[in-house]
């Protein structure tokens, strides 16, 4: 598999397919076809054959997709057949929501640490997590190898946040902030952003 | 301009652009490539250029794109060249962080009201709004005709309030509760979901 020139923009959809492979699964269903799929996601089902057979052959003519298989095909190209420790940067709303959230877990993903700059939050309990101070964060990182951060501090803190988990050596934000964040080359940055998903939808109406 | 048959897909990817030329412009940057652009948004130049030039003819051959033109013409086909108002479903975290969030009014959506069916809730004050019954959910709904909702009720709550907003006459909703919800097929869902991020940049570590 030359997984190295895949585009970005096929792995983007990934793990989208692996997110409704996981909701068919759920329903006790075994096999699909890439109509099928694609009537859950929204893309095409020539695009999902495409993108799918990037990676090999994993459909067979006539019976479509199996499930489970190609669940733990996609799961393996995505690195999910582990798990990853995150760590969430900023106690607001936001994090309070993702330090509840028990979605992470089944999905490879195991937050680990949550941290927080304000005097009155430091040491308060948010779910099971004890809010750590900013100022140990790199150190933190460092000692737990994380690789992996989501940043939900306001906008006006995020790109010093920023430069704090780069230079602890996190490869990939998660950013919540609503503001663009600098970061070097090797670092991976995804943006949660609300109204990218409302504009999208208000094309139909 | 034949936009009844351009692939979901791209539509998709317009906000993408869209938030990308609103950086660059914020920058008072006048002019764009789709090389440029395609840095910001890890999209390929070929892939962006294809994707603009379905809606028609909107940059030149060797000086690139207006960003205010190019702008003016993705919110047109967006249709955010008007205010679309919002409703959020939900107070709790991430109900709050939305109905705190100030990054909606410039990019044509506007929170007119919020709900929640915890009578601890209702009638408090959450940033500019007071929290509205759920009870009275599909009148007011249908008094402001509104068409757009953000739901952020738990996963066990949000089949029943999609069933309340889709009978309201609701068309398109933002799902942050992590679980698929069903609706008719004249109605958009678009989730958010922070996993699949995560997976998308897990991929390159």
């Amino acid at each position: 598999m030359a997984t190295e020139k895949i585009p970005d923009i096929i792995i983007g959809r990934l793990p989208i397919y692996l997110r409704a492979l996981q909701r068919l699964s759920d329903q006790g269903i075994q096999t699909t076809s890439s109509q099928d799929l694609g009537e859950i996601v929204g893309i095409s089902a020539a695009q999902i054959r495409k993108d799918i057979s990037q990676f090999g052959e994993f459909g067979k003519q006539g019976t479509g997709y199996s499930i489970p298989y190609l669940m733990e095909k996609l799961r393996s190209i995505l690195k999910m057949d582990r798990v990853w420790d995150v760590i969430i940067v900023g106690m607001g709303d936001i994090g309070h929501a993702l330090a509840h959230y028990n979605g992470f877990a089944n999905r490879g993903f195991h937050v680990s640490m949550v941290f927080d700059n304000d005097p009155k939050k430091i040491g308060q309990t948010v779910g099971d997590f004890r809010v750590l101070d900013t100022a140990s964060m790199i150190e933190k990182i460092k000692q737990h190898k994380i690789k992996v951060a989501v940043l939900t501090v306001p906008a006006t803190a995020a790109q010093e946040a920023t430069d704090l988990l780069v230079k602890a050596g996190v490869k990939a934000i998660l950013n919540y902030a609503p503001i663009s964040i600098n970061v070097p080359e090797d670092v991976k940055v995804q943006y949660v952003d609300p109204v990218t998903h409302l504009q999208r939808m208000t094309y139909y109406l």
